[in-house]
């Protein structure tokens, strides 16, 4: 019987394009908010994990791990960068879970952090366009809006999806982002204006894609017995699963059914003991709003193929049956790629405790957290509970 | 009580330039060979960690944990890549551990891998830059061979170190790699032949410093109840620590003191319950052959400044006291920087096996890796066994 794990602190930049401000800045606020939200003292701290994709491509700098322990005055504890694209964050956090289980850590710091808004666009594109495989993929000039419009296009022939409810995602996720003080975008659009954005890739407009985002959260894992000790109202990780599936979209048998997303999330429900019917709200990675759709599927929230309709009848907003994204989600909160799957655990906790304030889930007990690599090669999901 | 974890299976590619040859035909090709060495099947791996550096800068790709395990036909189990510059293998190594340790996993398979060679070597100095701090060393154009100069030069003035014996290590390790059928230089080179060569950063020349190479190398892991019913000779992991330092070489208070491989050191001497003088052999991380001087310093097997003198005396050759670097070392087997601590594993593995033909240090009992990222912000250290 291995130990336990909690969350036991949680901090977070406001998300956003913030020129003024480098990777190692972003990294330090989040960390030292989660450190002084668990009450800990640096000297407490075990390791530290960073999830984090394109520092080599956009600011040069790779060997993060041991940049950020240096930056947060930990230099000396061991420092590990983990990257898996998009899933990076989700990826770090299953890391530092493992490493509180193997017995020789007991508080374990995890951080995500993305420094994107420095380089044009197209450099941006081209960077994250190494989440896809880059012989059968990228150097064919596919780009990720380019992947998910294929994945969007074939849902709505398949399922009869409408443009109005993948676009319906973008409304409910910028409505839940006007609630929240961190995210990027803290306005609403209207279907019409979802509707009438310019066109990426067909069918995707720009009000189907999450924007490119600087930013960095950070969440402080304890073994059950130090986080008795420490921490009055801890979160538990009551789940914590990665699965894979191939790099590129053509090998698959279907391109709608995201099949990384139902192995993880069938291991996760399996070690939390729990079902889709008792998860009371979830964050799940919405880069295209089309994934969002695709992910309340896999996760058992609704029947494969009604997603679309999930969404449209109103089920998955804050105060639905099952809220989804009451952050903002990528498309609203912003989406800087490390740091995502990290935040999403950060609105879990803040959900649990009843600190979501505007966005709380009243009465939320169970959350879920969905993260997802490229095409969905990798996908992490994470449950979490304030009871073990 | 957590379990223990032994070396079950090793493979790996010849290291050198290969253009003929991919990313993911390397790996596939070491993973393949561990896999058949440890006699399991696909089916029987439960998780997939590969240490790699460079792939997003040098091939365009990003996301090779769920890559590899693609190519491996692996797909759907968790993959992980983890970064650490020229220490991603070593922390490769110690995730995969962890990973066991945890009771989550009971065999993983752990690579490293790096394709350097289809680049300019300006190309792969500006990549290799990126594990040295950005703000503080790399914007103002100093690159690794000149980082290691001035560790160099101060070791020099501080500690009466010569050219001559600086350059011995060089000598010994092409003597080594002449021995290793994998190795990218298997022929000798004489003293004076390497006072003769190039200067690339007073005072390292040519041939003080690793060469660029392709290759792959992976090892398969088990929890000590599949390793006693698979393997009739596991090499068990009596010891695994990872330690950081700052960055920038600036911030220490030393620049030949290697504390972060020092604090690992002593961790991995106390896990395993050994002291340095225990050790048999040790595979260090000399991607400058004062690298090698520094390890040898900072893991106790000579005193702090003597490391010149004992490499001089002949204490570090094959049938010396202490044999360093047996397979040639980065100096002269080659060093694609995310397989290099993987490929330490590897030869510790052999030499304990008594499978090391030409290279075998008789009667080895215990080994030791040493693997170092940038000038030493981070270090990891391994130490190998037969006995548990």
């Amino acid at each position: 019987m291995t130990r336990d794990v909690a969350i036991i602190g949680v901090g977070m930049t406001k998300f956003g394009e913030f020129w003024e401000r480098g990777y190692r800045s972003l990294i330090t606020e989040a960390g030292s908010k989660a450190i002084i939200d668990a009450g800990i003292d640096g000297k407490d701290i075990d390791a530290v994990y960073v999830g984090s994709m394109t520092p080599g491509r956009l600011i040069g700098q790779e060997h993060v791990g041991a940049l950020v322990a240096d930056y947060a005055g930990l230099t000396g504890i061991p420092a590990t960068r983990v990257e898996a694209a998009c899933a990076s964050g989700g990826l770090a956090l299953h890391q530092a879970f493992l490493a509180i289980k193997s017995g020789l850590y007991d508080i374990v710091v995890v951080g995500g952090v993305e420094k994107m808004t420095d380089v044009s666009t197209e450099h941006a594109t081209v960077a994250l366009a190494g989440a896809a495989d880059q012989e059968w993929e990228g150097f064919h000039g596919i780009t990720f809006p380019g992947l998910y419009a294929m994945m969007a296009r074939r849902h709505m022939i398949d399922y009869g999806t409408t443009e109005e409810q993948i676009s319906m995602v973008a409304v409910k996720n910028h409505a839940n982002g006007k609630l929240n003080p961190n995210a990027q975008f803290q306005y609403e659009v209207t279907l019409e204006d979802v509707l009438h954005s310019s066109m990426v890739a067909d069918p995707l407009r720009l009000l189907h894609c999450s924007p490119i985002t600087d930013g960095a959260a950070t969440v402080v894992l304890a073994s059950s017995e130090k986080a008795k000790k420490l921490c009055e109202r801890p979160i538990w990780v009551r789940g914590s699963a990665i699965a894979t599936d191939t790099l590129s979209l053509h090998e698959r048998k279907s391109i709608t059914r995201v099949e990384a997303s139902i192995v993880a999330g069938k291991k996760a429900y399996e070690m939390a003991g729990v079902k889709p019917d008792d998860i009371d709200f979830a964050e799940v990675h919405d880069c295209f709003t089309i994934a969002e759709i695709l992910a309340i599927e896999s996760l058992g929230f609704c029947k494969m193929g009604e997603g679309g309709k999930t969404t449209e009848n109103g089920e998955t907003r804050i105060g639905g049956r099952i809220p989804i994204n009451t952050s903002g989600g990528l498309k609203a909160k912003g989406h800087p790629v490390g740091a995502t799957g990290i935040a999403q655990a950060i609105e879990a906790t803040w959900q649990l405790r009843g600190q979501a304030e505007k966005r709380q889930v009243k009465g939320a007990k169970v959350g879920l957290a969905q993260n997802v690599g490229g095409s969905g090669a990798t996908c992490t999901v994470h449950i979490f509970s304030p009871e073990k």
